[in-house]
């Protein structure tokens, strides 16, 4: 029996497969009257919605080139006030850099019940590619950075990073890369093996693998349109067996 | 139409609760000959596999106290020979802090096929407790780290980690708490606040939340016989909303 209470959804997606999705996100769509999602999203999971499910994409109702997150809020709230059961769809997971728990706020703020369904973060797209974020001996940790954080922030975080023994898996970093290489190269790190991974669980994933001083060169061979993650350290080896 | 060719599927099953399995975890368990798992495993998880399918705990055959990774991998070796489609469930994702890689590696050399299956990592038990790992303008990264890491190199991340933006969360850390207080306190950062959080999306779950200088006492609150994660940064301070 549905649940008739008005309630905002918050749902990872993954990396795009429809079956990375988790069995709470599928059933919590099935049962939507609205989903809202972005433009880069796999149709295949809208296609789970029910026939009388709304379905809006949030990119084409934003007035700013450059997506805001205000006004993204106000429109969840206006659909929160029109619909029952209001699904927000996250690529990867809403919490990781997703601005998921934004929503969260103006959400609880005004008074709707707002539940979080994580889902499988944009960062394991690594291990679809055969390079494990960890390996014993090879890496203890992981750190994830996201190249959209301010100047100061990245390249503080990042100093720091270089010279850890984690992972580093850097977000939305395309645009960043001559930066990140200088950084490495600075630390006498230019060496470090790397990664780019695009798309990584629907048709067509790219992956290219260099060292992270040719991370520019490399980026040549990637759809500069599409987003991807950057991953730096001897794992990106383990991927070559 | 079941495959018949013979492979090790490594599957993360994620913090729990089953139904936050992806979907192709699900169908994978369903269609499986043999699981073999671990013995905190939630027993639902083992109820969505057929009636024929044979239930391995791994703890139970283990000789040695301290789980040694090559007697696991000798097991699984043994029951890719005698099984078709063989199940290995592993909590979290396999490949973060999962020796995952380990496996997928032992059996590859074997020439069994491998299949990773990613699952919702342990660190994303925070959101479930209400704690976003990033949000804009208080958190700019992620960084996780092992207990289980050599003394020195978690000595030497972790006083990185301390100096970041970054929320760090720690896994397998409840064995570490006076050291991981120490490092913040001996840079001046005993006040951050910071979380302890178990068994995060079954039925009672525990969270504790205190300021990392008091991480020992805090944890006489919670069950010392199982795993957790520690969450550290000004993040923490949102699930009071």
């Amino acid at each position: 029996m549905k649940n008739t209470k008005k309630t905002l959804f918050i749902i990872g997606y993954g990396p795009g497969d429809p079956e990375l999705l988790t069995i709470k996100a599928q059933n919590t769509i099935k049962n939507a009257d609205i989903l809202l999602f972005d433009k880069l999203i796999n149709e295949e999971i809208l296609e789970i919605a029910s026939k009388k499910c709304k379905k809006v994409c949030i990119d084409n109702l934003i007035r700013k080139k450059s997506t805001s997150q205000d006004e993204i809020n106000e429109l969840i709230i206006y659909y929160c006030k029109h619909f029952t059961r209001v699904v927000r769809l996250k690529d990867g997971d809403p919490y990781i850099f997703g601005s998921g728990f934004d929503e969260w706020l103006v959400a609880k703020k005004s008074g709707i019940d707002v539940q979080y369904i994580p889902g499988i973060s944009s960062m394991q797209g690594a291990g679809l590619n055969t390079i494990p974020l960890t390996h014993r001996g090879i890496s203890d940790g992981i750190w994830v950075i996201t190249g959209t954080a301010k100047e100061e922030g990245m390249a503080a975080d990042l100093s720091l990073a270089v010279n850890s023994n984690s992972t580093v898996v850097i977000h939305m970093g395309m645009f960043k890369l001559a930066k990140i290489a200088r950084t490495y190269l600075i630390n006498g790190k230019g060496n470090k093996p790397a990664a780019i991974i695009q798309h990584v669980s629907i048709s067509g994933p790219k992956k290219v693998i260099c060292r992270v001083r040719d991370l520019v060169k490399a980026s040549q061979k990637t759809d500069p349109s599409h987003p991807a993650i950057i991953i730096i350290g001897e794992v990106v080896n383990l991927s070559l067996f």
